[in-house]
């Protein structure tokens, strides 16, 4: 038996991005990792598949699920899965709810990740929500995790103990990337632009966050951008 | 524009068995239905999936989703989803939850619920859950449904009201059978049996709880049985 089979399971969502990345880089030092990454429609789903593999391989997944949620399309109501609206230029400035905002998203993943996890035996679920220093979604603040930990409780078999954990809930995004480049996070195996699967356009908020992020932490970002607006430090 | 047109919109979840028959029908009172499905993998799904359309029919649904939720075989941990388990005869005196309880899957019914509701305007989402005369599955209690609506609020925008009603949720079987019966719900376009989609087998703990439901309300099930065993009255 290796060292890595004596740690408990848990269940990590890994979207592919910087956060997600950070989170797995936490979770792997204590638990053995069940990748599970999810696509939804959204215009980069391919290339954030595959930056989900790379991540999974990087540490070492011992299982792994990329489902497809083809539904939110046919819900639509966001700019990432309905394709006549258009994924407007960042405004970091604004307290708006922007339309790439995908209703309820993150409970469809909560739930996969939690019947996943009772059926593993994992412990734990992490998830990279980050709040205030974030985009605003509903679904990534801190009473909304709380409440979902209560729905697990209520909701699994009485002998399943699962619970939610969010590491970088009250991080700003440059502490985020202090904290990935102190643990040797692979920045440069993530996808975060909502728009480009080649070369990240640099205007979306999505980029918007992470090239603000990067500057402010003092730290190169290692992928590559069409354009690299000096959004305010 | 006709009276139903004045109607709030209620997105009612219809699995195409009996309890999902009377919640619309007394959903369908006051609010104009949109009618959600979704297969998970289970072995009548396509008998399931086309009580569905038929209820959607009879209760004039204004907007109707039926989704296919592929990851449910992935994960696996139950007899609905994974081919290898035996779906057990019903044991009606068990206090065990039986081997058809999918892990969290309600979670996964109500999170689509919700981003429709959220897309749709829709105020209410209404579900045939029943507690204490029921199989047992956890998801289905009245405090997991309270801890939902909680999520619903934390994990929405700040302009979206959608709550989940479970009008039979204290509601004994043969009470539903009565409280459709009053309402003239269309027993005969449902289905329960878990095994079968033609004939139902009496014995599985669907149609066990169905059968012992009719008999005690005294009133004659529509359906066909191979078999109907006499469950205690």
């Amino acid at each position: 038996m290796d060292q890595n089979s004596n740690k408990m399971k848990a269940v990590v969502l890994i979207s592919g991005g910087m956060d997600s990345c950070v989170t797995a880089a936490i979770a792997s030092r204590n638990y053995q990792i069940a990748a599970l990454h999810a696509s939804y429609g959204q215009p980069t789903e391919r290339r954030e598949l595959q930056s989900f593999h790379s991540l999974a391989d990087y540490f070492g997944a011992v299982e792994r699920m990329a489902v497809k949620l083809d539904h939110f399309r046919s819900i639509g109501g966001s700019s990432l899965t309905d394709s006549r609206m258009p994924i407007h230029d960042s405004n970091l400035t604004s307290r708006e709810i922007p339309n790439t905002y995908v209703p309820f998203r993150n409970a469809h993943f909560l739930s996969i990740a939690t019947s996943w996890a009772e059926v593993l035996g994992a412990t734990k679920i992490f998830i990279g929500a980050v709040w205030e220093d974030s985009s605003g979604y509903p679904d990534c603040r801190p009473e909304y995790y709380e409440a979902f930990n209560k729905v697990i409780r209520a909701g699994t078999r009485p002998t399943t103990d699962v619970v939610i954990e969010t590491p970088l809930i009250y991080l700003s995004k440059s502490d985020i990337v202090q904290r990935g480049a102190a643990l040797d996070a692979p920045f440069h195996l993530t996808w975060s632009c909502y728009r480009n699967s080649d070369i990240a356009c640099g205007a979306c908020d999505s980029c918007a966050l992470r090239l603000r992020a990067f500057r402010r932490a003092g730290i190169e970002d290692p992928l590559a951008y069409s354009a690299k607006p000096d959004y305010a430090a």
